[in-house]
């Protein structure tokens, strides 16, 4: 074997795209693909026969990571492991993401969620590569989060799943009742882009900066971040994802975090408003993939 | 060096009292003393003797653990590592739990939150001996929180600080302002011991069953358990405290977590109402000096 450096198969499992790409140990993307998901048999095709390209091209992967939206079982010791367990996407309830990938490729494969992924690539490459524990938030067509202790995903009994979290209600937000189909007025049924769209008929990039829905938004994801304070306590936020794209929020944000707090929490490093405690992505959407790329590293390592 | 097995000192410091023992390897107390919390000069000297006099008993320490009330520095390269950092308890902001035991009796010293170690206590020996990832909640006095990844503590920016999560109040609970001094209604504001006297001038266990301070105890507590199932995601979740001694609240919270989660989460592990997922502690009252004295034996153990 040569002294070149081991190629890994990526793949970032959207709900609405997968990105697949080919890279090496250090980051670099050699290839890659995007595709919008359709239904899971032609989707997983495609993907497999992405993979078996770049596996004739570069050589023979070292190892394949997936990271996917969810909810997804990641317990190994489970029949359903490295299945999208229940979702309302039309078709994909029960769809197994990885079965069959390990055979094929003779590899390890590293599954995980998309959100945990991109942390773990945020913690290698990106904004929170001096740090351990971290939270990254994706605030866009959902709001989910991924986080790691001590640099690994956190499983537990199932993956967070941050985004159906409550908020208080904003004074003046009293009337739009929130859309998401289980929980109505959760983090994600009053902040998300659909959410947004919903209340005020426009993006919030279309709205006036005066706009109140500016304010909301602002409230309510400094809601959340203070509630991971408060149980996860990372020693930093990654904020990504379609809304965070108005990168005008974060300072806002910061302040109704801290709102929020209430001066209970004292640490600098956390309340300081240019301390860089919550942040946008250092990899900006290559976070889903990249973090795709390091379950595969790490599902190598170890095997 | 005989074959007897090593002896350790392990001290619950608790804003109302400390309770300091002698224990062994399996969780066994050889010796125990429990005292009122006054000035910290006084109250560590006692804690100091007690050890003292643990020592000439049955020799060496091989190692001492703290599990304190907090707030606390737990970053071992922080120069207020081993203190109390800001708390209302006259007195004690800043005083310095830890230091110099280690010099005094020649061992590791292991530190951390009063509810990390009563989690970790749970995990050894008690209700949480099946599982790695859990919470231990307190809810009495005040309303805390700690818990374990991958069988180990969460210390993260600052550690976890549950109990000053906000909750969605109750309809029932309007014209109750709350008591926390930092938030008025978070959960420690309207669901600690002292929420429920100042609310209802009476303890939980004195009032009738079908007083709706039940309702609203449950309601809140079940909030907050959902709360912990999104964010840290724990495979147990272990209730104890003055509060709790009351076990018939343990159906209801269970009832009311189900409600908040309100269909997302299908994990039966999570929701059936049976399946054990919340639980009171298996050492009841003892949880937090048998978690001091894990944190005395884990200390040893790596140094």
């Amino acid at each position: 074997m040569s002294k070149q450096s081991r190629i890994y198969g990526a793949v970032e499992a959207g709900g609405t795209k997968f990105v697949c790409a080919i890279g090496d140990e250090g980051g670099k993307v050699l290839k890659e693909e995007r595709f919008p998901t359709q239904d899971p048999a032609s989707t997983l095709a495609r993907m497999r026969s992405f993979l078996r390209g770049g596996s004739e091209e570069f050589g023979a992967l070292a190892g394949v990571g997936v990271g996917s939206f969810g909810p997804v079982q990641l317990d190994r010791r489970h029949a359903q492991y490295g299945c999208i367990t229940r979702t309302p996407k039309p078709g994909w309830s029960g769809t197994d993401i990885v079965g069959g990938l390990a055979r094929e490729f003779s590899c390890a494969v590293g599954f995980d969620t998309d959100v945990n992924a991109a942390a773990l690539a945020e913690h290698r490459w990106g904004s929170a590569r001096d740090v351990q524990n971290l939270v990254y938030l994706t605030v866009g067509t959902g709001i989910g989060g991924g986080a790691l202790v001590d640099g690994k995903p956190i499983h537990g009994v199932m993956h967070p799943e941050i985004g159906h979290l409550y908020p208080r209600r904003h004074p003046r937000d009293t009337a739009f009742p929130g859309i998401c189909p289980f929980h109505r007025d959760c983090m994600e049924g009053v902040a998300s882009g659909p959410a947004i769209q919903a209340r005020s008929g426009a993006t919030l990039a279309d709205l006036d900066a005066a706009h109140v829905q500016w304010e909301l938004e602002a409230d309510y994801l400094g809601q959340l971040c203070a509630q991971l304070v408060l149980t996860l306590s990372p020693q930093r936020i990654v904020m990504g994802g379609g809304v965070m794209k108005q990168a005008q929020l974060l300072g806002p944000i910061r302040q109704r975090m801290r709102h929020w707090l209430a001066g209970y929490i004292d640490r600098n490093e956390v309340l300081s408003p240019d301390s860089g405690y919550v942040v946008t992505p250092g990899l900006g959407d290559r976070a889903g993939v990249l973090g795709a790329l390091a379950l595969a590293i790490d599902a190598a390592a170890v095997a």
